[in-house]
């Protein structure tokens, strides 16, 4: 856990002193929960952005791209349930004033719990040495068997009084576990509230003519109310997707974890319409390619698994998560969703507009079933920023900080350095650098020794360093070097461009989904 | 004037019919002043911005971008002198209860007047026919005269009156020009009051904690707060240039035609930092290095021109627009201005942090001057795609319908047909596709005649079609379709890959500029 939360940091510093992200107008301290992505992280996450168009539209012949507004006329989020349910239950105190979200007040007790059991096996596996066996521990030990129902009690009776909206409940079991606020120790709370999670705002100037608008809190809506129209201009056949890249707006009472959970986050979603009835083959299918996409990342098969839910949402039908192993544990990166025709359906009447599809085949009408992936943009960012970031032992005892980024999202593909800044280097390194920066991003560099401009690329992610050095004005060949390996090759200059575009292309990495 | 018209109502239902541009939240009934980018837009769209990008960003060492977030610390916006100077003048109409812009209730006043100038030319021009001559006519015919001073005189003390905060006369002047409701005709006017554009929102869930917060209205600012940071992590030297897109919010009272003045729109921004004294050589630099970029997408250097502002913003101490020819007139497509140190003081001023560059060469500290180009990403499509769309009459006598969109911004770089739906041609076509495909965009279609599909592939402005025929299946060429020239070649199909590319690179039009 410790080590864990030391990598989480060192992500945290290294994002900014390597200008990937930085806190959101810093100069004013900061605004909670949003962040700024700097100029490497802007590049990154471009690139991100990318490979995932790249992939999902393309790549499919029967996928299409839109690009919604962030403002939407309000009764799509009537229709969708937002404007009634979109909300966090939440509970102040008195004393010090400060807000809290109730579910999570709880869900921290519990975790105080787990710590304790924590503590029991820790306390255990000293005592027994290698014969401890963990599972027949936490199954047969009296206290730890004790705590584990306490906290099934606890989170059983929060989730069914927040499903039934008994939020007296929840205040009730906030009183009895004597829950205090964490900054000032105060037990005096208020009732528990629903509080809406939309952004709100005015759209017009006068009071009579304004109205109240939300800034979007997902994409998904923009791709519903447009459905009929993409479907009947495109012409476009069932089964067929339509995706969207595009920012969404959360007010988070409780946000934190970096760029993990923000309040403006950007989301990449694709709606797949098919044939009702077809929703469950068309669900697993896109579960596996959207695996895929991932794992072609390199990133490694053990940090990924699929969390699929007991719990469904009122408009799903069967729901997944594409779980990552984040620096704080496996969490969601990527959702896979039936939604059966609930969204249709429900913009159909409170439109009065039919949003169905002909079918010419089946020779009739009907709304389609909705599979959808959606994947947070900013998440999948962290997922690839932190697992990239390592420090590497050398043999000469020596540690590098590497940040091992996939060629294909890396932010600058090639960095060029003359050895030194003389003898005709510099010019022939800018010609080269002139000549490749038609193609793809790079970086010049001529400031201190080889070995700190290597370990500089090294930290900012740059897959490839080429030194320019005398012979080169001989041999037309530069020195090549592969940021993770430190392997260095002597290659012709005239070579260097199909060399690293082979390594960085879209094309070469999506190949192997 | 008509011919006009007639283009621009072309233009807007075109954009809908072959998906390039829906209104937004239709099936609602649509949001006013916002609209959404449907398949064919968000290609387009998303071209654009990459074709200025890679000018900008990828082909300048020294310039780096970034992504700040649309949510920003409150101060940044008193600092801009947004919180306090965003205005738009409005007057609400008693009676109807309508509310207007009153600058704009006072130019539509004057554009009336501007009519019946034209009125009188029309009718001098039929009455003397060839020997007419308009500018004489203007600057001597009585009445003609006597409007244009008219018009002078209204709009001077209008611009006085606003300038002096003096909304009390810009009230009387209404009342004495009798300018009416133009709904309902009523008169019966409140004062004019000053309404803010930005739109606000509040961030945090209770009552004391919440912080009212804006959409931003420029993207500028984002670039300004992070100036320090990117400048530091970046070791950038002066001059460079810190880039960005985004999204930004007005909310515009009057907001009319169609993409060009919208409430939600995107900026593509670049602030260039250099050393005091010498910004008006990098103004002069970037006015025509921007009208370079321009003038490589090949639309006509007839449709683009400079208007040197006479009057400048508080921050300004040069500004120049590129107007565009757009179907209702020559209108501002970007801005070039230089900004002095304004916004850098005004951010040290409230923030209390020195935002200062040390220039080791002259080794002192200094606050930079600062140029910026800020281009509005939708006006680009609005300019790119009523430029290309044409009627062009054929040999034949018949008519066809072309969106002759630059190659490297079309959304489809290729369309590929089977000549019949059968003979193995299908499978053939099928294949070149899937080959294609990872390089970039491409369409296929089976159905109709090929005249037909080309007429289809020509509207939708795709480049290049290429048809299988039975001796594809023998030769292993296929024919490829020029949109513009409809010329028609046959080519082996193992070259198509580098015939389209070499036409639809951002390589080879940027190395037009």
């Amino acid at each position: 856990m410790a080590k864990q939360e030391d990598q989480f940091k060192k992500v945290l510093s290294h994002a900014k002193e390597y200008g990937y992200v930085f806190q959101s107008s810093e100069i004013y301290d900061g605004l909670s929960a949003v962040y700024d992505y700097a100029q490497n992280g802007v590049e990154l996450k471009k690139n991100i952005r990318d490979y995932w168009w790249k992939a999902m539209v393309q790549m499919h012949e029967n996928i299409v791209g839109i690009d919604a507004a962030i403002l939407m006329h309000p009764t799509t989020w009537k229709a969708s349930g937002h404007v009634d349910a979109f909300n966090d239950p939440l509970i102040d105190n008195k004393d010090s004033k400060k807000r809290y979200r109730a579910d999570v007040l709880i869900e921290d007790y519990c975790a105080k719990i787990e710590g304790k059991i924590n503590k029991e096996v820790d306390k255990a596996a000293k005592r027994f040495g290698d014969a401890f066996d963990k599972e027949e521990f936490l199954a047969t030990n009296g206290r730890v068997v004790g705590y584990q129902e306490k906290i099934k009690s606890i989170l059983a009776r929060m989730g069914k009084s927040l499903a039934n909206e008994d939020l007296a409940d929840v205040k009730l079991l906030i009183e009895e576990l004597e829950i205090a606020d964490p900054l000032t120790g105060s037990k005096n709370w208020t009732e528990v509230k629903q509080f809406n999670l939309m952004f709100g705002t005015k759209i017009g100037a006068s009071a009579e003519n304004s109205t109240q608008v939300y800034l979007r809190p997902e994409t998904a809506q923009g791709i519903f109310v447009n459905f009929l129209n993409v479907q009947k201009t495109g012409r476009m056949k069932i089964p067929f997707g339509i995706a969207q890249t595009g920012k969404a707006f959360r007010n988070e009472i409780v946000a934190r974890q970096f760029i993990f959970r923000m309040r403006e986050f950007e989301q990449m979603e694709m709606q797949y319409f098919v044939k009702p009835g077809t929703q469950k083959e068309w669900y697993e299918s896109w579960k596996e390619t959207r695996l895929k996409w991932h794992l072609s990342l390199g990133m490694g098969a053990e940090n990924y698994r699929f969390h699929d839910h007991d719990k469904l949402a009122h408009y799903a039908d069967a729901a997944s998560d594409i779980e990552f192993n984040f620096p704080f544990g496996f969490k969601e990166l990527e959702g896979i969703h039936s939604r059966t025709d609930f969204d249709l359906k429900a913009h159909e009447e409170h439109s009065g507009k039919k949003l169905q599809y002909f079918d010419h085949e089946e020779n009739k009408s009907y709304t389609p079933y909705v599979v959808e992936t959606s994947i947070g943009l900013d998440r999948m960012f962290l997922a690839v920023f932190s697992n990239s970031l390592v420090d590497e032992e050398l043999e000469n005892g020596s540690t590098r900080t590497v940040l091992k980024l996939p060629a294909v999202l890396a932010p600058f593909k090639a960095a060029i350095f003359p050895l030194v800044k003389k003898d005709g280097l510099p010019e022939v390194a800018k010609e080269i650098m002139e000549d490749l920066k038609w193609d793809f991003n790079v970086f010049y560099d001529e400031k201190d020794a080889v070995g700190k401009r290597y370990r500089r690329q090294d930290a900012a992610g740059t897959p490839f360093c080429i030194t320019v050095d005398h012979d080169s004005l001989n041999d037309k060949c530069v020195t090549i070097r592969h940021r993770d390996s430190m392997e260095q090759k002597r290659v012709a200059i005239a070579d260097l461009k199909e060399i690293i575009k082979a390594e960085v292309s879209v094309k070469t990495w999506l190949q192997r989904m």
